[in-house]
């Protein structure tokens, strides 16, 4: 495939320090963003929230989706929105349709076991007709965001996906997605080609709706031996960095895979997201001058009083050593934490130029 | 306290193989045990389980918990045995009960959430008395197994039971004990306090009752950043290290805890866990010479082919350099693997030599 030489669809930014920072151009300060900013900790998510049926009828309905994505640019002040969805919805594009149950979390009631399995997947998915309500929730977005800030797609990485489609719902080690990989690699690798190729569609698919970056969050990838990520991971992270970093900068996640960061260095993506047991500093010796690094104060901090997290904080932007670093949380915030909190986040990082 | 400067019980083991290698004296191959080798992998295991009430039961009847703590060394040909028990009985001796949902865990009906919970909490809980029936099945362990190979004996670190008396259930992200370190310190510093002498007062009960080693597990290290687990867990585990080391080799095991190598390597047990994430090489550049390494054979690759696990046994033999190893999982082994494959995994390092 031809690379993409395509620009960035808003020159007209009015804050593009998200953009300029991803790219490792000159920053006033570092932007900031929360993953998982949009969501439980804000009252005012939690009243559009219960006006719908659940958290899947939210997400599918695009201007309420929309209307609780610009909600903590508002109300936090962030540098970022970030489109409110789910990584779950490729899954169900593909044919494995999912639910969300109150307290435990997804179920699949039709997942994956083996080869046979993989002709109940849709052929030719098509995010313009299958993903089409995250689409136009993007559209409406940028309408209503009206160039303030940049708005973040985003997709599950395929391990993340291949997870919940053997799996069918959360686990504590992943033993049977990882038991599939020993015991049945040519299922593994066709059925992770199709999540690739449904993801690299659907990111493309949201970069023509108008986001202005895209991150891939492997949220499962802390499970992985450095030798089978290599093996049965990597190839589609290229493939998929690849696809889109000529288009828009690219960030990858992989939660809980400091030990990965040797080979993630190597994908053509612009950002890579530390967790909050990764060493800054490290990160930095092993990845190089070459690309952005996101995160990484720790999430629970945020339950420690102001000037704790002001102090944490400020320790945090020093570790990244003021380039080249877009400051976020290592993980999504915690549902319960009170949003005063993560306002003195916010303002540490921007009162810190 | 002065150093004890008792010596091992067992100067006449027929196989000491594990207790050389963890202080460092000539072995003619790495010792091999498996986390979880007593369990329900072995159909053996199956058997006096189902004509129990149930794994507490099982857990608190000392003659049967010895009979399934020989099991894997008959079975499998493993170079040590490991007491069949729990790490909640220690909460459960200080006055939390615990029970275990079948597929669903462990559950408490009564937590700790502020200091004056702890008023709630035993007061000088005596393993002689309430932890009775471990030390009964060390005993007995140790007459039937006739000096054949050593016994582990082990408890749960500080944060890991702390996590539990908190939450009272399992967790992706403990959360809830991660908040009360930043929002309650002296509550938790109260707590950890606690746990850490009746952790010390049991183990040195088990090795009065004849265990010829301990494993400390810290099954949720990876949840807390370096920096708080400096803070809060560090001190703890100095304690209980200082206090047993003198007696018998102490193992560390931190799961998730590649990040915390460089302070876990100054602490004074005899040998460091690893899990399959971290790499032997980087670990022992970190730890230095003057420990052993024990792991760290990802789990999953028991679900391979028999000849895919000798190769990877061997590789990992090799990873660890033929010295200061002990060879295992470098966590536990999953209950559906095939016994036959575990043999596989054993005797590949018992033909190591």
């Amino acid at each position: 495939m031809m690379p993409n030489t395509k620009q960035p669809p808003n020159p007209t930014l009015k804050n593009d320090l998200l953009l300029r920072a991803a790219r490792g151009e000159e920053v006033e300060r570092p932007p900031v963003w929360l993953m998982r900013q949009a969501g439980r900790i804000l009252p005012e998510y939690r009243a559009v929230r219960a006006a719908m049926g659940g958290f899947k009828d939210l997400v599918e309905t695009p201007a309420r989706a929309s209307e609780v994505t610009i909600q903590p640019v508002d109300l936090l002040g962030v540098d970022a929105a970030i489109i409110f969805s789910d990584i779950l919805v490729v899954p169900e594009a593909m044919g494995l349709p999912y639910e969300l149950v109150e307290k435990v979390g997804p179920r699949f009631p039709e997942v994956l076991r083996n080869a046979t399995d993989l002709d109940r997947l849709r052929k030719d998915v098509d995010p313009q007709v299958h993903l089409n309500y995250v689409l136009e929730a993007i559209r409406i977005t940028k309408s209503d965001l009206k160039n303030r800030v940049p708005l973040i797609g985003f997709c599950g990485a395929p391990w993340t996906i291949f997870c919940y489609m053997v799996e069918g719902k959360g686990s504590k080690d992943w033993a049977l997605p990882r038991r599939m990989l020993w015991e049945q690699p040519a299922f593994a690798h066709a059925l992770l080609d199709a999540i690739t190729d449904t993801s690299i569609a659907y990111l493309k698919a949201q970069v023509d709706a108008g986001v202005d970056l895209v991150q891939i969050f492997d949220s499962w990838a802390g499970v992985l031996s450095a030798e089978l990520y290599e093996a049965f991971m990597m190839p589609h992270l290229r493939k998929i960095c690849d696809a889109l970093s000529p288009l828009v900068p690219v960030t990858m996640f992989a939660k809980g895979g400091g030990h990965l960061l040797p080979q993630l260095a190597g994908l053509s993506c612009q950002t890579l997201g530390l967790d909050w047991q990764t060493d800054p500093r490290k990160a930095r010796s092993i990845v190089g001058e070459e690309k952005s690094l996101q995160g990484n104060l720790d999430p629970s901090i945020l339950y420690a009083a102001p000037e704790v997290i002001r102090k944490k904080t400020l320790a945090m932007l020093s570790d990244f050593g003021g380039r080249r670093h877009i400051a976020n949380l290592g993980h999504g915030v915690y549902p319960d934490v009170d949003p005063e909190h993560v306002k003195v986040f916010v303002e540490t990082i921007k009162e810190s130029a």
